[in-house]
């Protein structure tokens, strides 16, 4: 059995069923090996970005790695930045990087280049088998790696001749290392914070925002009267109707250091501490009020549930969770904005959808308008590298079938990637996605103002302007194979968001809005 | 003034003109300075590796570096294949790269990541200025660096506060270190290899493949009867009519080998050593044929023309070279092939035209059907990462308004970065793209046979396919602003190209051929 067979095998057997792929020639004994596994099924992506930003989709949703397989140091390149995005997720995921023959490698033959030191950048874990017999006890120890808590990014990097080299054996799975408990003097603490009658916030992030996570902290909130803020970027929300909400911490540091004005304790639950996304010129690096003890009750790789769970029983033994009472916005009339967009994507959420929100600028209003639909899961960019949404959705809908996928993108955002409507397309993926078309990097337009850069003038402006040409995201969507309309009003909008949501298949909606400011 | 308008004025000062961008928060001060400095333009691109490939473009044309400006570690993540690419073609160009401020980075932001590690995998010269008063400085060492011969990646990280504080001033153009001359003994050596009667072949290379280089090899060549072959993958080779020709050393090293069987001096004229693009099972590493001397003449930094100048003055002193003769293939008839194709572009190629060839396995006629077309400019896949074709054709353009640019694309590599075509509308680049569209990853059917990765299965074969569903690529590029055509019969190509030639701005064609094998 040679290297690549048994990879395939020994990922098989760790449960691993997806590997999104854009092979090369280094790759080739791989691609040939899928067919004797059919456990493990390869999708064709036709960009490296598209294969990492699903494989992350894919592992948020199932919270099991998915591969994908990428082609020698560029191929790599090209899908760094949505592994940025699922390290920052905290995704398990496996990346496999075909590289020249070990032997070859000194000839310096036009594609070689420092795969070791770009899948270091983004990876908790590297490896390079050296044989083909260590191929089996690599792969099954990157898989383990991958599943560790919270999740990581592994990355082996397969030399074609320990690829292609007889001599190898499956492995089977290693064993993975189990979230950490949270020691009873933490919990302790945190209690003793929670009954100071001082102000507190518990920051919720990770599993935190999983159902049994909001209602161990909502009972906390209703004993204690402590407040809930999820992070301002998790990588899967649940909410809706029947679930404990959460109002997540503002992207914006300004009003984030308003969400957290006058709180003497911060008590982080699977979520990192507080940091502006930018820095701007005079502007504290965070959010976090001057006087306020920040604590770690779990951090995402331990048992934050556990340890949410303890301290409620602590403090809140006979407190209820307060669930998300059902509520809609009314379809709305009239002109469509990213506003009433909002309104009629809460109006329309169908139960159980999955929502990838690269919606940026044109999504301000989205938490607002969907707080009371039916149940759902909330996936964000996580890591702030555009380019995700499309992705995202490809590898949500593979781990999902059966339940809707709501892909809601900026425009400039969704060009980064725009060949995922290809996969959409050719896995027949129930994927709805919804362009907010603004014809502007909006976001940009803000932030040149917020970082103090002056009035900008014409050559400035341009940088930030999408509207020369205008995209029309319709020929885009339907020359990959995704039918494809465009809503002018909130009518509009209405009547193909729901005729889509109805179909199987993917849809795009090009939705023209006015920039939100 | 602040450090971004310091280092604008700095690389305007170094004669700089274009920046291909995709800026961020981080690099608001960049863009809000580009106002006060008009000389130096900056030109939109809807994604980083459209910036870097542009920049290629941009560099192999004038000698003269463009910048890239990119957005943090993901942004630089996203350009680094193109990067690759330019690195392998020796182009001059230089990455500026936006990072959070110096103090705000230890707060680990979401877009946080290690951005050195990522430049230095693919950039000659790293730096990261720590204050206003450096920017100057360094911005002027990185253009002396990029233009070190033969060409280099330079990459500066500007730190957010570097760029908005005061303080710094823009700094003189640093000095180029030129190229080195090559020692009379060396220009000897090869003299004495020349006249041993015994085969002989130069490799030409780098700017060796252009006019001067040409005439002075085709000297030598007439004198001495040793062969000239031109490296696989040159950054920019001048041909055509009244140029003397040089047949390319084949991709496939079995074809490689045959043409360097025999050969016992091997003479590299700013080429680098022969290897094969990949390693296969059984298979050397390297093309040349055993007891075969490989020696070299000048390196690609070194003086490569002024050495083949003087070893013509040694060798070939009255020998006269001999140039390509006019000669166009006639308009052909009948089926759209990639054959015919290629015969209806040596037809039609306008004199100066800069053709980018991306074509991969259908280009496989396009060097014979052009061969005696008018003088014109030869760019290619030098670093095999492909997605590179349509953004070095944006470069290419706007280096050289008034010439025509034909990118020829294969499909799956096209849509890599298809945003290209945006900014090619953008500008109204005369650029006129034909994509050869076999609706498979051809060149990947040939290589899993190649790797003796034996007889490919369905799930395999399915990695390969790009047939479900077939792209549209007229409705992509008319729904980027490129007007767009498509031909099914050689008659239609020769129309439909014709007509884009005679018109200004970009055009794109869909050929649609069968796979070459």
């Amino acid at each position: 059995m040679n290297g690549a067979q048994a990879l395939l095998r020994t990922l098989a057997g760790c449960g691993m069923e997806l590997c999104f792929a854009n092979p090369g020639t280094s790759e080739m004994h791989f691609v040939a090996a899928l067919d004797a596994v059919p456990d493990l099924r390869g999708v064709l992506c036709l960009f490296e970005g598209v294969a990492t930003g699903a494989a992350d989709g894919y592992g948020r949703m199932t919270g099991r790695p998915a591969a994908a397989l990428l082609h020698l140091g560029p191929g790599l390149a090209n899908g760094l930045a949505n592994l940025h995005n699922a390290r920052r997720a905290n995704t398990p995921l496996l990346a496999i990087v075909g590289d020249h023959a070990s032997y070859h490698k000194r000839f310096d033959a036009p594609l070689e280049s420092d795969v070791d030191a770009m899948a270091g950048a983004m990876s908790a874990w590297v490896r390079r088998p050296a044989r083909p017999a260590d191929v089996g006890a690599d792969a099954a120890e990157a898989v383990a790696a991958a599943m560790t808590p919270p999740g990581r990014i592994a990355t082996l990097i397969l030399p074609a001749d320990v690829s292609w080299t007889d001599g190898a054996e499956p492995a089977p799975p290693a064993d993975v290392r189990p979230s950490a408990p949270v020691a009873d003097e933490v919990i302790a603490a945190a209690a003793a914070a929670l009954r100071s009658g001082e102000p507190c916030v518990i920051l919720l992030g990770g599993v935190a925002l999983r159902q049994a996570g909001l209602e161990a902290a909502s009972r906390l909130s209703v004993a204690t009267s402590a407040r809930l803020l999820g992070e301002t970027f998790p990588a899967r929300h649940e909410r809706g109707a029947g679930r404990p909400p959460v109002e997540r911490l503002a992207y914006l540091s300004e009003f984030a250091a308003a969400q957290l004005a006058g709180t003497r304790h911060l008590i982080l639950a699977g979520a990192r501490p507080p940091v502006s996304f930018f820095a701007y010129p005079g502007q504290p690096s965070t959010p976090v009020p001057a006087g306020c003890r920040v604590s770690v009750l779990a951090e995402a790789g331990d048992d934050v549930v556990g340890a949410l769970a303890a301290l409620a029983g602590l403090v809140a033994p006979d407190a209820r969770a307060v669930p998300q009472q059902a509520a809609r916005p009314a379809l709305p009339d009239g002109d469509l904005t990213a506003q009433s967009a909002a309104a009629v994507i809460g109006a329309l959420l169908p139960e159980a959808a999955i929502v990838c929100d690269e919606a940026n600028t044109s999504g301000l209003w989205l938490p607002g308008a969907t707080a009371g639909a039916p149940p759902h899961d909330w996936l964000t960019l996580t890591g702030g590298a555009i380019g995700q949404g499309l992705p995202l959705a490809t590898g949500a809908a593979m781990a999902c079938p059966g339940r809707r996928v709501l892909a809601l993108e900026a425009d400039g955002s969704a060009m980064y990637t725009i060949s995922a409507l290809w996969t959409h397309a050719r896995e027949q993926l129930d994927v709805t996605t919804v362009i907010f078309s603004n014809r502007r990097y909006a976001i940009l337009s803000m932030e040149l103002d917020r970082v103090g850069a002056g009035a900008a003038g014409e050559a400035a402006r341009s940088l930030l302007d999408l509207s020369r040409p205008g995209i029309d995201f319709t020929a885009l969507a339907t020359g990959m194979g995704v039918p494809a309309s465009r809503a002018t009003t909130a009518a509009e909008l209405a009547a193909q968001l729901g005729r889509a949501l109805a179909e199987p298949g993917p849809h795009l909606i090009e939705a023209i809005v006015p920039p939100p400011f």
